[in-house]
């Protein structure tokens, strides 16, 4: 009734106004709107107009009515929608859909497009003896107190050798623990970035870049990916065009491509950072999974402008929360004041579990066998992929990850959502791609492609899809 | 010479220019400067004019010159000093000397005025022993994986339970782990405050508080602190004044004066809270160090506009990293997602330690002992320090702390400075103070003051200071 009683277009300017303060947090949730009266002065319009404004807000659920006190903010502005797994089958399968996937598996699910290794393929034995061992040894220190504000010693120096054995001269106080690589790129973010800030990332890249950027919000800017690093052109363009403070990217076994980042690309790269001042983020977490090391940023700039992030979530568990950055040290101190102040030191008792298993003999040898098993299961699932059509984009030196695109240009999330129906979950391109260009491409994680079910729930759901009964794409939720 | 040769004034005004920009981030570090002849244009000042303010920044280490190149924003703004822990006797004595000397003790020092319990009152035989049973028992995918976004089930169970005994009624599913208590609070400012924003704070209050704003940029209004909770009247007109969106506090056993929030308090300032649409963060730390349960807004509230935070790190150990949050299902939704945008999920290896620890019988007997413990020590504390002429503020009904006064105004600062000569760290009351009204108050840990040492170091300081010999009192360095 109401619509029909006032102006359309008045409703909408009012509703706008009241979302955009919402947007920017100029009205938190639970906080009052302006009564009604005001708004109406405020905006120049009628009071019914505001009222009718308020109403179809409320049958939104955006704000809510309470009785004799006005209206309030109802919902915060949830940046993200991770935590709710519940109805996922209506969810846009996009970054935060592959975050919930992963953090809240279905029961019995295989995540071929998952981002990890297999439970049974980690070292879980050598971690059950690393608690047994710090239940006997680690110092008293280590089981009551706070570590100290750079995170354990002993811990970082293994980090400064490993990283040396890469190229990459550092020195212990040049590097900080945290709690994840996730914190170590949000530490440097809440450091170096403002919200509106441009930063460039991959494009494809690790899907959590973008969910982590959103929350700062900064505003992300793909560059296109070659199998030798991103396009060094596009790249410049990009500098050129929108001034970026930052750049984040995985230089070696790239997430999802698995293409490793050439010597001289590596090097213009650098030269173009040099000369548009632009500071890079290096995240190194798949750096134990290489058989022959690739280029480094961090080794060519020597941590001028690149900051090198890492975590053993990958190699190791992501069960021990450990990461750390290395950077200049006026940085690292600065990053870790700030570190401090928002969440106090890391956890001892993760550090001294990480070193015990990390010294141990054992964990190299584990790091031998997973590249010598992944090496295999490569080259089994890559002639597979090709009896049902599936070709990579690029056949990657290790790791994991396989980019490949469907025939016929099929739509990957069409296939996820059928493949999903035999409880098979699949990484759909796009939800790599900020520009949205990898309809047709999948990130496929070989080590989760054991069982045959996999080729056979694929060829299926691209039959199904190619039969042009793809299900409805819905909108990205961003 | 360049001085006399430019106008001073001129001078400053052009620096006063880089100062702010590099202050609002428009410069980061490493961000090239504007060139001597462009500032000279855009301030409308000879080129002598910047060269010379240019060359002033150099001095004081705000930008370094490349030769060449030109000039550069040097050191990143750190909105805190924690972790350069060097040269500290040059050092403020303010909230980030005071986290400094707790995360890296002096060797041999005696923290009287720390924030935690003596390593040897933990029960560190208890997280031993859970650690041999985890290693053991903990299932594979908590060894592993990430946990699920919201953090382990279990544990959250047995926190919703435990404040359901506290008269705070909360499902599971309004409970979200974190890392730490101080991250919880971290996520809370990330998702309702701006820069700039006011928030409410105890003065005096948990010194961190301080600097965690700090890092938000937030601006802190002090609230006179009374035996029962904030005063009233100066809390009401501080929201009238101010607008603050939030107020930080502990209601039971307050840091660092261990008093405890009065029903009557609790009830006027929810109504306070309501009227304003101000939004309470309770911070619950002290929990299980009470012995008769006192008022808690969330119980009051029924967390509709309170936020209840609190972790394991002053009852059992700041070793394992777990904290939680209870709020809203809306608000705990949205901070989840903002929780593994920029840091995934929590350790489920520590959920186990703290599940196995928690549920064992022992905890329960080892909070009996430690609260015998403390009300033993304080009732022998307080008389020994009435000998030396140090009253306490009041006589806390259960915890660690003192917050007691000096005689003759003394100087607490003065004070501590000459303790630290004989290795005694003590916490001087205007590292609590936002408004540095607590000149002469001392907060003092009970369970750290059973060397008689302690109280001869601090007789013998007092005399020193109070023959007016106190040291200089650098400025504070914020």
């Amino acid at each position: 009734m109401l619509v029909e009683a006032t102006d359309g277009t008045l409703t909408e300017q009012v509703m706008a106004l009241v979302r955009t303060r919402i947007e920017r947090r100029q009205l938190v949730s639970g906080a009052r709107l302006p009564s009604v009266r005001a708004m109406a002065e405020a905006a120049g319009v009628s009071k019914s107009t505001v009222v009718e404004a308020y109403d179809r807000l409320v049958a939104e659920g955006a704000i809510r009515a309470r009785p004799g006190s006005g209206f309030y903010v109802a919902a915060p502005l949830a940046p993200l929608t991770i935590a709710a797994v519940d109805s996922r089958a209506d969810l846009a399968i996009d970054p935060l859909w592959m975050l919930r996937e992963s953090l809240s598996p279905r029961p019995g699910a295989i995540l071929a497009g998952g981002g990890c290794l297999p439970d049974d393929w980690l070292p879980v034995e050598l971690l059950r003896k690393g608690l047994r061992t710090i239940a006997r040894t680690a110092p008293l220190t280590s089981m009551t107190n706070y570590s100290t504000a750079m995170g354990s010693e002993p811990v970082r120096r293994l980090i400064a050798r490993r990283m040396g054995e890469q190229g990459v001269d550092v020195a212990t106080d040049q590097i900080l623990l945290t709690d994840s690589g996730t914190q170590a790129i949000d530490l440097i973010c809440r450091f170096l970035i403002e919200p509106g800030d441009v930063v460039l990332i991959d494009d494809p890249c690790y899907f959590n870049f973008q969910a982590l950027l959103r929350a700062h919000r900064a505003r992300p800017i793909g560059v296109p990916f070659t199998p030798h690093g991103p396009d060094v052109e596009a790249f410049q363009q990009a500098l050129e065009e929108h001034l970026p403070r930052l750049y984040i990217t995985n230089s070696a076994i790239h997430n999802p491509t698995g293409a490793s980042l050439s010597a001289p690309v590596a090097h213009r790269l650098l030269k173009l950072a040099e000369a548009h001042d632009l500071l890079i983020v290096e995240d190194d977490i798949f750096a134990d999974f290489e058989t022959v090391p690739s280029a480094r940023l961090a080794a060519f700039d020597g941590l001028d402008r690149v900051i090198r992030v890492g975590s053993f979530s990958k190699s190791l568990t992501s069960a021990v929360r450990c990461g750390h950055i290395a950077a200049r040290r006026d940085w690292i101190a600065a990053l870790a004041d700030l570190r401090i102040a928002t969440g106090m030191s890391s956890s001892p008792i993760s550090a001294e579990l990480v070193h015990t298993v990390l010294t141990d003999g054992a964990y190299r040898r584990h790091m031998e066998k997973i590249r010598g098993r992944l090496e295999q299961t490569m080259t089994r699932v890559i002639p597979r992929l090709a009896e049902i059509g599936i070709v990579p984009w690029i056949e990657p030196s290790g790791g994991m990850f396989l980019w490949a695109r469907l025939p016929d240009d099929l739509d990957a999330v069409a296939v996820t959502r059928h493949a999903l129906r035999s409880n098979i979950v699949l990484a759909p391109g796009n939800v790599f791609s900020v520009s949205q260009s990898a309809g047709s491409y999948l990130r496929l994680n070989v080590a989760r492609m054991g069982d045959d079910r996999v080729f056979e729930v694929l060829e299926a759901a691209m039959a199904h899809c190619g039969r042009g009964q793809g299900l409805a794409i819905p909108p990205s939720d961003h």
